[in-house]
């Protein structure tokens, strides 16, 4: 039914033509056509809330920089509201909670959401999918439970999210509470996503670098494994837990499909690590497409030749960051096409 | 001649009686000792431009806490400063530069220091070795050229540091440049410490993590290695790399004695990569001192079996972190003590 499912099959391990390639904050500020949506909204929460604005931004890179999937635009900070504890955007601070977790009472008043509050997410899926016309994949995702609880304990962005690593050590039953209702809510979320028409799922443990391995384990990667669980039966999955080098080993026995890597992750290793049954997707340094086009082409080669055109979805390491000129990213997303065509050529040669 | 060589035997690959113990940031806010010192000061760069203050809080935790050795009290960015690119220390901001390298013209301003003006630190080193008696060993230390060139393109702390990354890719020749003088400005500064009394240096490369394994390895490494060859024939060098799980096969290859591992790092792998030559030092996650005394005992013991006791110095795996119990501190190095001397007596009597 898809024009080109490239990423969709590629999820699944299947062969394919050429390497898929979607970069991590393809909607966002890199795009004057994004700058220009989200300039009509009052602030980033109603932005994320106007279903018809978030669909409009999700659309725009798979038209302006020809990736091979739309990722819906959203925040995955609407589950912690959807809980019953809301934040705020401060710009260029990061998300604000004015009420944290701290006692039982503060787990006990968290409600399990059944979804049906986070509407205007599915809302943006249906109106993002009317207007992809069935060209590409849309992906679908939610924050892993420890990265949303690292917010909901420490109230705001933090270096070492220490405060809410002291909830590990200090209180881990009452962390597990709270862990068990945000995997609950994500996956009554993800399921209605999918409803919506998302075709994959990823998953974001941003902050999964600042566990030891054994608290990665126990804390963040069994609500994701969960979460894979439940979800992997009607959609691949994707796990990627920014900076958790450690924790490879462990996500080779989850059940999701695709593995996110960061930069810092050489790619020989991870499949060393991982097997042959999980696909890989990354790891591009953003910082690369800072440098000029010979060095972005020359590195992108690379990258793909080392990763190898199958299981293997091309990607950035970490999301673009906002002062990426949109030329290179729309460079970078042609070399991949390119160069993986290419190297199948020289496979079929060889 | 020193009472308690623990640290500087264990450091230099030979066998000792129980594992020695130190803490990076154990002069600072955990001590109240240190507050006291610190609230006399006008400011935090006044503070350790003070030679006999920086020398007291020097000092205290070998007292207060027991620890087997002294760090000198300064600050990785006095280098920048003496090489003619000032700073300020903003209250709970961290660093701030603000004059930045940006062209090759500012490159070209750098002076190499010959480590004449900073006798501030040398005083405060002879103080230090005064006062500590010839108890235990004291280490100096310097920031990795690549992480003070950070600071310096940057101007100030940042979560991906993407203005000096961008430096990398786009001007990697002036780049070099700057971290060429950074090199020799802090080799002059490091012999300069040794010749004032330290007993041992270390590396500390803060903000090696950001950086992908090729650009570590070209714009960090191979300068930390630099200085190690340089100053190893003095002093048994260690290099901390934090959060560049990746540099450890090629930490393996430099000159240095001692490698730090931070909490991320499994300390069996960091073994295997790094074979029998290296002394480990490290790992416990800093967070561990807030759990209960019951919890830091299970941990430490757990870590010291890891490890075993030779070759090996036990440390956290980053900084204290300030809001830390001072109690829960001392607990963590009395548990070091007794429980290593438990494991040697145990080998003896298997």
């Amino acid at each position: 039914m898809l024009q080109n499912d490239l990423l969709l099959r590629a999820a699944q391990g299947e062969k394919v033509e050429r390497v898929p390639v979607w970069l991590m904050r393809q909607a966002g500020r890199v795009l004057p056509e994004y700058r220009a949506v989200r300039s009509r909204a009052k602030n980033f929460i109603d932005f994320v809330k106007n279903s018809e604005m978030a669909a409009e931004v999700t659309v725009q890179p798979v038209t302006i920089l020809g990736v091979d999937a739309a990722i819906i635009f959203s925040d995955i900070l609407v589950i912690p509201e959807a809980m019953g504890l809301p934040y705020q955007m401060i710009e260029s601070k990061g998300p604000w909670f004015e009420k944290t977790i701290v006692s039982q009472a503060d787990a006990d008043a968290l409600r399990i959401t059944d979804g049906s509050n986070l509407k205007y997410v599915y809302n943006a899926i249906n109106l993002a999918k009317k207007e992809l016309q069935n060209s590409v994949p849309l992906i679908g995702f939610c924050g892993a439970p420890w990265t949303l609880l690292a917010y909901m304990v420490e109230g705001s962005g933090s270096k070492t999210f220490s405060k809410a690593k002291k909830m590990l050590y200090t209180q881990p039953k009452l962390a597990h509470q709270v862990l068990e209702k945000i995997t609950q809510s994500s996956i009554n979320y993800l399921k209605l996503q999918v409803e919506a028409g998302a075709n994959l799922i990823q998953i974001f443990d941003s902050w999964a670098g600042v566990l030891s391995p054994e608290m990665h384990q126990e804390f963040s990667l069994r609500y994701m494994s969960w979460i894979s669980d439940e979800l992997g039966k009607k959609v691949p999955v994707t796990i990627f837990a920014k900076d958790a080098h450690f924790a490879l080993p462990n996500i080779k026995n989850t059940s999701c499909s695709v593995v996110g890597l960061d930069w810092s992750i050489n790619p020989v290793e991870a499949r060393k690590i991982l097997g042959a049954s999980k696909v890989l997707q990354g790891n591009a340094d953003p910082c690369l497409l800072y440098a000029n086009l010979e060095v972005i082409e020359q590195q992108t080669k690379k990258m793909l030749s080392v990763f190898g055109n199958e299981k293997y979805i091309a990607n950035l390491g970490h999301g673009l960051y906002p002062d990426t000129e949109k030329e290179k990213v729309k460079f970078f997303v042609d070399c991949i096409k390119k160069y993986s065509l290419q190297l199948n050529d020289e496979k079929v040669h060889a």
